[in-house]
């Protein structure tokens, strides 16, 4: 059976941006998990889940901040499951959380995504698990062939339009 | 037996950058394939590998490229595989490597790691390989043991200098 | 007769930005076709239209794409027709495809106007048509001696507002 | 016969940057003329170039200028051609040079490469001669064709180091 | 007699962002006349006003102009009166105006206030006329003691409040 | 007794730009020890340190790191007293880590210092711990004094040389 | 009995972004004083508060101010008590004032903390008074196991949405 | 008799930076006086400069500082002289001390030039001081002709190089 992801967020002022993320899993059918932690002001709940994540079944481990972002530098401490990071923007549009979470030093990866990119997030997670789990894969393909309809049938539409 | 991992460079010039990678490849015992492919020079060979990347026995792919560094989302278009990118630093303290890497759009997510971050992008693509092979994930342990006591001993010669 | 222009937009919200584009064309009679083609999601249409582009008798090509902006350049790398790309602000301002889209490797050029410069790109595609088309060309001069007056109509008006 | 191709710098400091263009310009056997000639402190001689240069035989004008790199816009100001602006990295890692080029207002378009992208504009400028001129379109495919089998070469030779 | 300020801006939208400068000149009694031309669209008006400008009873120029901001450095380039330049906001934060107003090459210098700085860019006019004004000097000896008591006022107030 | 004060770094390549701190702690006699602890690498010890830090003596708690800097941050997070981060300058010319210092949510202070600004993170933590120590003041103005006068000095010497 | 905090705002518009550090005083039982002083426009006034503040009995001075920030470094340069810097967002996102305010030269540090961080200042400003001041080390204790049960109940509350 | 110009840095490590200032002021024969003042550490003495230096005889004042370049701001707290300020490139390539420098709030400006630009400050002051005196303005027109034929000579030279 497939990993489970949990998905981390650094306060519940972020979880609309995530929405996308849950119902892409849903979508997928794979297990999931979210909380609320925060790399300063729950560090010690934060470190805890991490630690533990492996063992209780993650298989990747999604964080979500903002500003200094260190939320997936925390985990990714605490952790060698792979880390995903989502800069959330909230100041400088968001190029001060896009730092803090991608420019990691040496030893201590987090695989960051687009500034609010949840979406991105959700489908690299599952492309990680799948890269073990063939009919995660055979979704992920047709998941692939169904976004480049979608833009072959706007193309088409476009050109009734023109 | 665990997969393969591949390292494409958009050009021989980034090849110094990445040693780090492929010495981490040989220290974990992780086969790997390197390759000089451009997103913009052999557009052709880059897709093509990308296409059978999955079936060629590849778990990850890693793109290093600088500039308007296309090669990981290029490279991502054609593959559901998780792709890893490296922004290389050549204009700009590496800036636009950086975003042309990260920002992608929704359906095509690229791992971005910092720039010029070889050795994070390695470590990375062992992770995800790890996340379904329980000894690369007792290395990945042991090698996090390593870094922390290698900075453990740096504080206690520092003790004796100061 | 005079080459046609080619319009490729990586989305379909970008559409109300290329529209002044669509105007112009229209307003120098020349002949003009709009795609929608994303270098992430339908990558074999956009390398397969750049390829047969010239022979299609286009004379340019125009791409518009946003964040990590990819597809002026996925386009470039396909033909040796000029290709002008239009950096569509949706993050960061537009930077992030701003600088995806101008700061190329050498060896395949993309012509970049400003951030949502569609009517500037039109200009800059009727421009090099012009080139080898006289009648164009003076329709152009005319178009610039219009921008002209209308500058000094409101220089006028402004002096008795004042 | 074709068109003459006109190269603008600022300031004869832009002269080794502008040099692979030349290069390229003779490997191409295209004609073209270099002028140094600042929008500052020459601005009449700019401006009476710009003016006569459809008329002297010039199909496309390069322009090349750091700083507040007004050169290649005070040149658009006074010609329909093909404005093409390379952006001299001299402050700010160049990135002034590459806003004060490629932000143009609507109307006057500079066709903007990277920042110290010589050869990209003398790509763009032969392209945009071979709009109408096949000879110059196949010397470009064979240009692509080159480019393309130097990159599978330098990764033919990379399997042998690795 | 005290010399006129001349206020050029490169569009009428940048008319409410000088109002306060207009206001001022008012206020402080001094003749001021305002142009709309622009750099791009204009550059001929633009020059020959420039040109003639000390001669026609100016003593400082004032320019306006947002995104690829030339105008300031176009009128400078063609006299030897004292250029203020005011970078408008309107795309990248205002950003590209302000490097492109800032950054002149040597020899031809750009007072450059903050963006949007109209009401600056109108005080430092009247200081440059009040070098050799001695009431203005007067005047502007006021104006700075009312901001200090309006300023001193508001401290007040503030202590009633909290 | 004055309090001591801690001073931490991320990596022992800090070392170099921390050198003026430590003599200026020399130089008032203020009690100082130094550890080089890592947010990601040595997460648990430096946690430690941390939760600890008051009851060992310690007032303040100055924390240098480069890149994604979380250190100053992490270190925060388990502490109410005071901490003061440096951004080591190593990529984006310190851009990196400045935002990720001192971008801070709201709850967890860090009073951030400028870009390897490692004598004002020493003078700041000396003038903390003198809001309660009237000698260290006396010092600190002093101290002020000096600067003061080096500045004369060089004025006076200035004049003789131009 | 603990020392006063001040807290000098550049201009009464900055005073809503202040609010929440008013409201942490009062939570915390602090006496403060809040004054409008502009580095600019009351410089005399802002200099004569900050020579004085110590003896007046003030532990810490907060500084606000936006654009070009300099009120936090015109405090510093004129008091030796610790001088917390709040880089009010007025253009450029607060990146102008936020660089303002914390890249101050070696012997004046300023204790800068995040784009409108009122709230982080107040605590800043609180954690150095409790340096020496047990009671309020207790309370921010308890300010800090508040946050930590208050993202605990967030992080619950999320469980039973999902 | 004209007005002296001032000339005030920072650091003696300014001093080569504003070499090409005074050679020019020599070259006009326009006299002048250079002083190290430093906002931060000298507060007092800059103030009494400024606040003096209309009486003294001067008409402009230039400052020159880098990093948070409080300098030229706090002269023109303190006079109603024109002020030209100087960015001075030390960290973030110059962009922290010119953002410092032009983004003056309302009713205190700064004619700022660019990042290093001590020759252009000091045409602008001998600009400022030709408003009202007629031989300068000579010298400048002069001045502002032979930079033009030396542009033209270097394009000549250029010919005969190509």
């Amino acid at each position: 059976m497939s990993k489970k992801i949990a998905v981390i967020m650094g306060s519940d002022s972020d979880l609309p941006v995530l929405e996308p993320a849950f119902d892409l899993f849903r979508e997928f059918g794979v297990e999931f998990e979210a909380h609320i932690f925060s790399a300063h002001r729950t560090p010690r709940q934060a470190a805890a889940f991490a630690k533990t994540a492996r063992d209780s079944g993650f298989g990747v481990i999604i964080c979500a901040a903002g500003m200094a972002a260190h939320l997936a530098g925390a985990i990714a401490a605490q952790t060698t499951l792979p880390v995903i990071g989502i800069p959330i923007k909230s100041t400088l549009d968001g190029l001060d959380a896009l730092l803090s979470t991608v420019m990691m030093p040496p030893g201590v990866p987090v695989a960051t995504v687009g500034i609010n990119g949840a979406k991105n997030a959700a489908i690299l997670a599952i492309q990680i698990l799948a890269v073990s789990d063939t009919d995660l894969g055979y979704y992920l393909d047709s998941y692939k062939d169904k976004m480049e309809s979608d833009v072959l049938i706007k193309d088409q539409n476009l050109q009734e339009v023109l």
